[in-house]
């Protein structure tokens, strides 16, 4: 099911059978010359979508958290970044929404590694209200949270690594450029060329130093390699490693 | 040109012919028993985004800012909410991502009436910081703000009137659910069927007040007029408009 | 009863026969060059205060809220402003504090356009902290919050419309600036002339575009109409109107 | 001076000859059976306007911060508090506001013992947004903040304890429920007795600790000595006092 | 007992017979030319751990907050500051730690003068969470928050003043870098010069202006008398003083 | 050098030479039946401290971050945390106050496996104030922020495995406690006995599952093996790598 254009009868029916629900969570960032902007909220909510597609009984499907911490790609127009404090009131809310409803174990599927420390320190501030509480100690309803970033499945990082051997790269990689290719496949940039074929690596700080030691965007990839075909076949592992993942989350 | 599917090079040469950005913004709320949840954040999306298709060298489109303020809301699962701080704090944090870029014109162009308030009181608040700062009078960029309902246009209202002079309402309209079977016709849901056929009017206060006096979530609406068809209408009255004030905005 | 000169054992008994409290809110702006800084609070406490006169056994009024949103305003001298957040936050403890001894019914009676979309916003904020806790539901106090601008009454309005056919404009108007006179006629500025005599009507920014667009401060406005004894009709018929609302509102 | 019934182009004259301002500010808190509520708010705006009618060129007065920290009374109905962290948003905006028009010293003019604490730590906090900021060492304004209890005058206190040298205390006193008598003589209350007539004295915790310790709410006080005439002479020793020491901050 | 080196087992255990806890408090910011930076950090540390061998039965000691509100010292070089909010939220957040496992009196044992302000707007704040809660009036647990002062006790500062009649001052005292010696004798600095011998007095704004009017950090002492073994006799006293105050906090 | 037993004079001397401090950040948390709750504060306070005793002209040591982020363990008495936004806060202060200095190179000397992802959700909000201000791009002073777990180097984890073999768990390890041991042996307690002797595995969410499933405190950990012997090997150890990383950092 698909949270966005359900109802609420639909949503108040899942409830009485699962507790379960998937955000997929991303970033609004450059992604190097051929790579989209929106690539880290594409790629989680175009496999969260094609996972529901597959079982729509088995997984309920959020809207997508789709502006995350990318404060050190604002040297490259077209970024927008919540501030972490920011992103971890929001997503504070959102969790006290879905907790009002019943939810109680919410699993966000994210897309972005610059998300990463952020989505755990905000499960923490969540966490941190009920453990400061003493009362409910008995009859609360519990909370899980949890993050997983939709390319750190064996069988998605496998197929990754075979497609692409060399310059897989850390930011706008092949993976994820072919992902959204392949989900948007009129706006696939196969004539983009790119200089040095493969991207440095280094630290990340903040915009101006990241735009210095990174002047195209990327970080350690090639993704001139990038394709529709390479994403179809990324997205169908990941959304079944991802189901399968929820199954267990969820019992 | 739709920035989330666009690359930073993209932005970087709009930039040289336009400082004008579009923003849909919407929510995350109940709408009764036929209209989606998603559906104050997929209107804007779906009318800029068909507003893009007509003329995409004249309009750039951000990501949507999907979930707003509902709290009234809560009382039906699946509502996910801000609270108006939080909200004022990720617009600005939008804002002053894009002002980084060289953006001036923010056309925020909305979905939800119960984000209104809100979004006016983040542009007062991202104001004031400039009003505070004694500094930059003379050489600092121009910022301007504007918050655009979809429905507020004289054209679309006037449509929506002709097709639906009975049981319009303001919350679950006919119109909007319209909008989104048009986009989504294979989740529209004429088999549903409500009683009272117009739901009651009142006032909004929080969520139990909410849920009480309005049971099934619609305020003064028949929403079973809905279709497809009329949102098509819907749409293109609604693209054209906004395309329209946009120019005006940037102009 | 005025609150601020009552003991508390005078809200003790007042809180045995009702739940309702009227709230002057108001703002520290620059009014033009015959208006003063104060207009905006003065007007609604002078109004509220004259009600309370007539019937003091039917209203109760607190202090007054004094300073409000007027960031566009300060580029001219003696302006005061809070931030919007600031302003959501202190009336949130107001309005906690008035919750602990049993107020249900805030009546914020407003004078200052630019206030508007924040005091709805802080409603929001105030009553998303009730909406997002699940307990309760069945035995918490209700809360009913109301924003009311003085002058949006049909006999008020009417009133002014009758008295000031020509230039009444939308900031440092004739009506409240001869509020103002009425209650301080030893302060009114007579002498003070006008160029142009009706100011430009045009769109409100931040601070710098405003003092830019609106040199003296007016905007659609010839407050040289202003004159105590116009002030003292609209201070009783506004009084009148808005005792008869509070009844309303707290039946 | 008094700022809120002057006009914007009154201080920007009067900030060509001096850069200070006092602005009272005091709290909304039940002063025991015969006090009112708005006492402390009430005392400081009191005096600095009968110090303005004495000489008016020499000082101008700004609007009354009129609630304050009283979370201690908030077991007593009426009383209305700010949050310390709130109070500190709000002294900042504020000082923010007057330093954008040049104000460089401003004197805060206090009414409430219960403020002096945050008062204090909304100095440091405004203060340390400068000292944080390595630029502007050089070239930027000066800004000094300073707080006077109105009492806390050799003179004001030797005639307080003079007029009440039994039962003074430090609640509730006679000496600031006289002062308001002075402005409010109708709304004196002569006729309430109290027992015991000198209240007793402890420690401030939270409210239910006060209201428990504290039952009618003075500490240490015997207020039924209050009376207008008392209060006439304290005003006058106090606005003498407190002109001089305006006199001395602005050299 | 020392909290940092006790297990949570003795803790539990401290917690059947007492509800007290003793926090050290100070400030990281510099002493003049021969005082240590941590001094007023480490001064009621080594009190407290000295009081804590002489009665580990009877005393617990929490963590050093060793950090606190020093913006005013920030143009020399090594100070750390908390902004007075984050001053407050921290505490707050050590106190819900310390009430969620029972401790009902927290005695902050301070260091810095600086501080004092900050810390008792804190205790209001903390405070406030309850006033405004009307539930649990009846059964919620106690909570007495105590500021003292290591130096402000009859015998400690009769010592002080009979160890150094001229020249103790009011920053970066003799008595306070005795105690720091008598610590850490290795690391005193006996050779250190000063002039004048007796620092300036004056009034503390921001770090640039304190700065340009006390040069080397020093107010109004003459440091250059601290000696290790007066330290030994300070800290002795202070001991005592303190643990008899603490056995009368928590009677 | 030791920043807090050092003058603000030295300081100043440090930085002509060098740009970087080393700050000890840990946690006040429970650590099983045989360890202290101050462990991870104290273990890279310990270590840091023997660095600087043997290159003491190499290295800046700051004081000790010793609350972090210890929801989980809240059901343990005497744990202390900081909410991750007030963490946040307090380390963008300390932050700030040592960039005004001039310092910037900070190395967060990391005891807590829990603090990571706040640490680095602060380095982002640190950075964001940065990369959101267009100005400065070209003569702005560098930042760099590093984080570095005390036992994440080649050497030290390879010696505490060669140590503990068997049952060195994750929370509570011999390794950690044998480092308190080593600097406070007569607080060793090598006559605690636990049962099971390695403590069970699982996930952490908030407080009350953390003492549901981890009813000792421990994760996965035989600390009975703890003994200060091998706390001074692993202090020798972790002292050396680190100076050699700090070394590198500030090349």
């Amino acid at each position: 099911m698909l949270l966005p254009v359900s109802t609420w009868q639909d949503i108040e029916r899942w409830l009485t059978k699962s507790r379960t629900i998937v955000i997929p969570i991303g970033s609004m960032e450059q992604h190097g010359p051929n790579g989209f902007i929106g690539t880290d909220a594409l790629c989680p909510e175009i496999i969260a979508r094609h996972a529901e597609s597959l079982a729509p009984d088995d997984i309920l499907v959020g809207p997508t958290f789709n502006v995350g911490c990318a404060q050190h790609h604002l040297g490259f127009p077209g970024t927008i970044t919540l501030r972490p404090t920011t992103m971890i009131a929001a997503m504070t809310d959102w969790t006290e929404s879905l907790m009002r409803h019943g939810f109680e174990r919410l699993y966000w599927y994210n897309g972005h590694g610059g998300n990463i420390h952020t989505i755990e320190a905000a499960f923490s501030e969540i966490h941190a209200r009920r453990s400061f509480d003493p009362r409910g100690e008995d009859n609360r309803p519990g909370l899980s949270l949890k993050r997983r970033d939709w390319w750190d499945f064996r069988d998605v990082m496998g197929l990754c690594n075979k497609l692409y051997p060399v310059g897989h790269g850390s930011h706008a990689t092949a993976s994820e450029v072919s992902v959204t290719y392949h989900a948007y496949p009129d706006r696939a940039r196969p004539e983009v060329e790119m200089s040095p074929k493969i991207a440095p690596n280094g630290k990340i700080g903040d915009a101006v130093q990241y735009r210095r030691d990174f002047p195209d965007g990327r970080i350690g990839s090639d993704p001139t390699q990038s394709n529709a075909e390479d994403g179809g076949k990324i997205v169908e592992a990941a959304a079944k490693a991802m189901l399968e993942d929820v199954a267990r989350f969820s019992a």
